[in-house]
Order: C-alpha cells, then sequence, then structure tokens
C-alpha cells in the first residue's frame, strides 16, 4: 500500500494535525513512459508554509485534496519504457510526500549516491543549498572583506551562506535561538559570531558584533531580526530577502518599519526565488560538493522517520527544535 | 535687520509653531574671502522635517539654536574679494531660512536666470528635479514600455518623475490626493492615469489602473499606498524609496507588511538620495532645461511669501494643501 499525505484545509496560522490527513490506496502502476519512485526521503523547508495558501506567489498553492508538495529523492522500483530513467536510479524532484508516485520524469533528475548521501541532494546539494549558494553570490554580491548578517544562521539554508560567505572572505556573523545553536554556528561552520535572539538583545549585540556596520544581510526570518539588521546597515547594502520564517504562521504580516534605513544608507532590498537559477543547479552543486570535500563546507541533516510523523517534523521548522537540513525519512526498513 | 528662523524644539510628531523661533539681528559683513547673499526664495521640502531629527542620516541633523536648514536662491549683495562670486551673481545652495547669509561660497552655485526664473532652479532644475532625474533612471532603471506607478504625482518630484517616464516610453499612473489635483496630474502634466487616494480603493484602483501589474514604483509617500503598489508589483520590479512623507511626523513608522512581494517577484527595493549624483547635476539640469523648452516636462511653484508665514507655509507639505513645488519668498518687494 502506498502512504500518502493529503492537504484537507488552508490553515490560518500555525498549521494543525486537521491541516493534513493520511490516507491509503494502492501503489500506482507508470504507464508507457513512466517510472514508479519509492520515496525514501522528504525536504521539510519553510516555503511549505507559503505553498499551503490559496493566493498568488511564485507556485500555484497545492490544491486541497492533493498530496502535500514537498521535495524528495528516491528510488526507481519500475521503468515503463521511460526514456531516461531505469530501475535502482536516484531521483530527486518534487514527489510529495507519499511513499509511491508515478512521474514522467518532469522536473526530477537523476544523482550520484556514490558522490554523496541521498540526504545530501534534499540539502546542501538540493535546493537549501542552491537558494544559498546564488543568495548570497548573484543576490547579496558578497565581495572579499565586507560584513555578512545571516539569520536562520544554524538552518539548512543560512549555515550555507554563512560558510560560503566565509570562504570569499567575509567576516560573517549569524543570528540563531539559543546558546547550542550559536556555539554550532561559531565552532563547528566556523563563523565569526553568533547571535543568540532568543537570550540578546538584539540592537547590543549586532552593535557589538557588527561594530563597523553589515554590508550584506541574508534574510531567513523577517520580523524583528530584520528590523534590528536594517538598523546596522553600511551605505549601499544589500538585503536578501529569502524567507521570513517569523512571519509565515501570522495573519498579518510585520513590515519591517526601519524600511526607511535603505534610503539612508542607498541600500537594497532584493527578493529571490532559487527556481529562477535552475539551469546553473548543476555548476553550483559541482562547486558545493568540490567545498564539502575539501572540509570547506559542513552540512548536516537532521532526519526523522515516518510519514505518521510528518506533523511534529513539520512543527520543528517553527518551533527552531532542529539544526541543519530537516529531513524525513519515508522508507520503512 | 535680517530675520533668520532658528531651530528651538526637536519635534515629536508634526511640529508646532514653537518648533521654531523668529529672530533678528544685523544684517552680517562678509569675510575676507566672502560674499553676502540676500536670499530671495528657499525651497519646502519633505526632507527637512527629517533634518530635525536627532538621529543618523544622510546628513547632520539641524543643530537646536542653528537656523533652519533649506535650499534657497538669492542673490549677492557684496563679495568681499571672493575669487568667484560677483555682486548681482545669483547663487542657489544651502543658505537656510533666513534673508541675509554670508558664505565663502562652498555648496553654492552660480546660475543663469536668463534661461530660467529664479524658482525653477530651487524646483525642476534643482533639488527635486535631480531627486527625480536619477531617481526614476538610476535607481528605477525605466524601459520603454514599463509600466510606471508614481505617488506625490502633482508634487514637486513625482510630477517631475513621470512626465520623464512619459518622456521614456513609460505608461505612467500618479497616485495624488484629491480629483484636482488627479485631473491636473492626467490633463497637464499628461499622465496615463491619476489615482486619487482619498477617494478610491487603492487596491481597486491600481487593479483598474495597471491590469498588468507595475514594473517600477517611484515612492515618495510610504505607508498605505507602498503597500498597495508592492501587491501590484511585476517580477522584477524595482521600487524606489525616495521618501515616505506619511511617515515623517509618526512616531512609529508603518513598514511595508507586503515586503514579501518582493520576494515572489524578485523584485528590488532601493534607496536613493540625491546627493550621491551631484558630479552629474549639470548634465540633468540641461536636459531638463531642454525637455521644458519644448514643452515636454511642465513643472509648476506653489509661492507663499514671508518668513513669518515659513509655518503655515511647512505644514502644507504634509497636509498636501499645495501643488507643484512649495517655495516661500523672503524677499520683500
Amino acid at each position: 500500500m502506498n502512504k500518502q499525505l493529503i492537504l484537507k484545509n488552508r490553515p490560518v496560522g500555525m498549521p494543525t494535525e486537521d491541516t493534513w490527513s493520511l490516507v491509503e490506496s494502492a501503489i500506482p502502476e507508470p504507464k508507457e513512459g513512466e517510472v514508479l519512485v519509492q520515496t525514501h526521503y522528504i525536504s521539510l523547508d519553510p516555503a511549505m508554509r507559503g505553498w499551503m495558501n490559496d493566493s498568488k506567489s511564485y507556485i500555484p498553492p497545492v490544491a486541497l485534496d492533493d498530496v502535500m508538495r514537498a521535495g524528495t529523492i528516491g528510488v526507481v522500483l519500475k521503468s515503463n519504457n521511460h526514456p531516461n530513467f531505469n530501475e535502482g536510479d536516484v531521483l530527486t524532484g518534487w514527489g510529495g510526500v507519499q511513499q509511491y508516485f508515478t512521474t514522467n520524469g518532469e522536473g526530477h533528475f537523476k544523482v550520484d549516491t556514490s558522490l554523496a548521501p541521498m540526504t545530501k541532494y534534499i540539502g546542501a546539494l538540493g535546493m537549501p543549498g542552491m537558494t544559498a549558494y546564488f543568495g548570497i553570490q548573484e543576490v547579496g554580491k558578497i565581495k572579499e572583506g565586507e560584513v555578512v548578517l545571516v539569520s536562520g544562521a544554524a538552518g539548512a539554508v543560512g549555515s550555507v551562506v554563512g560558510q560560503i560567505a566565509k570562504i570569499k572572505g567575509c567576516t560573517v556573523v549569524g543570528v540563531a535561538g539559543g546558546p547550542d545553536k550559536c556555539k554550532y554556528v561559531v565552532e563547528t561552520l566556523g563563523f565569526d559570531a553568533c547571535v543568540d535572539y532568543k537570550n540578546e538583545n538584539l540592537y547590543t549585540a549586532l552593535k557589538q558584533n557588527c561594530p563597523k556596520g553589515i554590508d550584506v544581510y541574508f534574510d531567513n526570518v523577517g520580523g524583528e531580526i530584520l528590523d534590528a539588521a536594517l538598523s546596522r546597515i553600511r551605505r549601499h547594502a544589500r538585503i536578501v530577502i529569502c524567507g521570513a520564517i517569523s512571519q509565515y504562521n501570522e495573519t498579518s504580516v510585520q513590515g519591517p518599519k526601519n524600511y526607511l534605513s535603505l534610503l539612508v544608507n542607498r541600500a537594497t532590498m532584493q527578493g529571490m526565488v532559487v527556481f529562477d537559477y535552475a539551469d546553473r543547479y548543476k555548476e553550483a552543486a559541482m562547486q558545493m560538493g568540490m567545498w564539502m570535500m575539501e572540509g570547506k563546507l559542513k552540512t548536516e541533516e537532521d532526519v526523522y522517520e515516518g510519514i505518521e510523523n510528518f506533523y511534529e517534523t513539520f512543527t520543528r521548522l517553527f518551533s527552531g527544535d532542529k539544526r541543519g537540513k530537516l529531513v524525513l525519512k519515508l522508507i520503512e526498513e
């Protein structure tokens, strides 16, 4: 049987267990030209919350009664004359929160698990890593010697952003929640400093840790941290708007009240969506893989198990009770 | 005697009459290398409100007990061996709200009043015009065929922004307060449409007037209009943050709650300060003068009289009870 997680209700605010429903059906048969994939892991990303809202965005919302959208990695169990994919191939793509699915292959890519374990392909070598790679370089336009601030610094995107900025010769300060994460960010990931937003005054801590101000702020969180960062930006600063996890479950978004700092400092706030860089994913993954092998880029996955535990795992995105890339293992061994 | 307007108190919220004090003193004598200037007109600009706050900005605040800062145009009455300026020269610069002042000439420029009347040099050929010229072209990066939205469309900056965008082949929609201003913006200035924010629902009106969305929004006002514009931007839109007149007298700034539209639309919000383009003012003034002579650029000054009426005139910036460039005539005839 195939277990699938269906979107039942559009949440207002924080999703609840009733938002989704777990259903069972027969494992589907691939049609001519299709493959049947067994999903091993799904990626849990803050962006999923946005896909559940019935509003215009960079991709259509998940329809009610459809399988919940998610990035996946899995193995081809059967190919019904698919031109490129064969039994045993490992595919990453948009499989959704289900144990098995069929696809004509559109939006799925074959990866080589002899180079990196499966979970890396939905982490640092997948969407979060690509977001970090293009966001900090193409939108943030970091230059050697600049001061870079990164929120969600212990997260899947932020941890990679900061390490790339270090590789490129920047001074890098993270923002994370709690002493354990901050310790990890500095001692394991090699950031120059990390502000604990749960226990420190943001304005004081940023003043101490970025005495010359901030050239690039990579924002994953929005809210108070974005405002604090705006208060410390330097002339011609760039703010990369990658996400706003603090706001996704709010019914009214908190706009950055310090946005006029953009005027005073001739600064830029720019939004990004990783899909725009799809034709360069391969280049980025090769570079990131190289850095990982050289020990310059450390990445971690926080793996939970069982499609039944989707809701509990999903809430960790927002409670912050996870480190690195949040992953749910669907395959039962 | 010389009448001067002194900043006495830092206002919280909207300035009052007690914010300034009018004092009289002897007309100063120019020292060696200085000139004595009689101010004919002062420029009233929304930015003046920001200069009164004791906070870090793009220029230092006006000090308490100092003459209130203002852009001016006036005539040299006496030159005490100034190397460049002679009696009768017309100078524009930062003379402040006073009838006479002495200067070594720093920050003052000689203008030719046979080409344009004095008031144009503090309007379309001065700071507001330069702001429009560089803001919409260098920061807004308008391209032919794009849809441009301009707030404060009947004002000194907005009116020029929209006309330049028309000259460059854009579709231009203004936002202004009241039917008279909207009529002026469309019928006299030649915008394609104008939304009356005092009498129309902004979201509905923008949907009607910008059915394809907005490529460039030139923001002079902030607040609700910025949020409405954000809700209609197209992919890769640019938002020029030039000012936020709706917020200058608020004790807490309203941040744009729709800022995540920047993410969805891969859009940019960028601040600007006109002083950064000082080395190109001459080029801009020549081009603007040309457009004015060709009848492509219409500009208007709303002139009030008497330094005693500074406060009453200043409040017109915020009540909106003025059209085009707000000017106070100081010279008594």
